[in-house]
């Protein structure tokens, strides 16, 4: 197997693409050579198999989603209340949704993964700690709220940017901004 | 285009299995014949293309997950309170589980719809529908909470049942009630 560890990550990124544009079944090896410009045969030096390459895309989105150092030194500046809370969380549904295309790659792995049982345990662990990480740092943060409300608003936001990708004419953008104050306002009342 | 309307609506709810399993690009004509059993090039005859097949499952599917008329009595009875609201919602969640291949190919479709203006255009009008009739019903139910409630449940638990289709360890059933019972809860405070 190949080890450069640039044109793995560049095959990845590629993979992504390729995904949410072609959904599962055209991630292919080809297609993913063709994505990154690279010669035929490339990305079945650096993948054993296309189970391989799935799992593989799906740690490399939740890295690319992840804030970087910058933003989290930021979001811990100032009063943590409610009003906090809120830009936050506009600013978590804005990242996400700016990187359309890892959002909809993982989506698109979610209904793989119904077929894939490899798959379904690498996104399932990734995706569990995510949530436990996500309840730590709110613990840890002093904003308000429980570790229910950090669920609550996991949930509510995963469906309001699938909606966001998906149909954008389902709500006003003035219509996401409330409903993003909602969620916050409403997940801190236990 | 052949007409009967019994064959149509079985080759329909073939394709929306063929949707789950397949994905969406799995799903064509052969495939939809395969999987309601009949002679081969069948469908071509009830379906004008892709796009049209496409657009069909989106409605047959909103039609199955609607609740029956017996339901629809029985959520009008006794006191329209919290508790009751939960208990719907419960009943709710469990039904469009229960339909699981219906909620996944939906899922495809959405994602589909990225790639397909029209099928996009009609997704966005049956669901933008469905999320007002919800508001309308809950007006005239005695329910408490508001128009936003109704959202912020929409959103909380449409991403709960993705969950728990396509990633069921990331929460237990016992999780997946309290989360249905807080949304409700939470949801509701103004």
């Amino acid at each position: 197997m190949r080890r450069n560890p640039e044109r793995r990550q560049a095959l990845i990124d590629a993979a992504i693409e390729v995904l949410a544009k072609e959904g599962a079944r055209g991630l292919t090896f080809r297609a993913v050579d063709a994505e990154a410009a690279v010669p035929p045969g490339t990305a079945s030096n650096y993948f054993a198999n296309r189970d391989d390459l799935f799992t593989q895309v799906g740690g490399r989105i939740y890295e690319r989603l992840l804030p970087d150092e910058a933003t989290i030194a930021r979001s811990r500046e100032g009063v943590q209340d409610e009003t906090r809370y809120a830009e936050l969380m506009h600013e978590l549904v804005d990242r996400v949704s700016a990187f359309n295309s890892g959002y909809l790659a993982l989506l698109e792995l979610r209904l793989e993964s119904t077929r894939r049982p490899e798959l379904r345990a690498v996104l399932t662990k990734r995706i569990r700690e995510d949530i436990d990480a996500n309840v730590g740092h709110h613990a840890a943060s002093g904003l308000p709220g429980d570790s229910t409300s950090v669920v609550l608003l996991y949930l509510a936001l995963n469906w309001l940017i699938v909606e966001r990708l998906t149909l954008p004419d389902i709500f006003t953008e003035q219509e996401v901004h409330e409903l993003v104050d909602a969620a916050v306002r409403r997940s801190l009342n236990a």
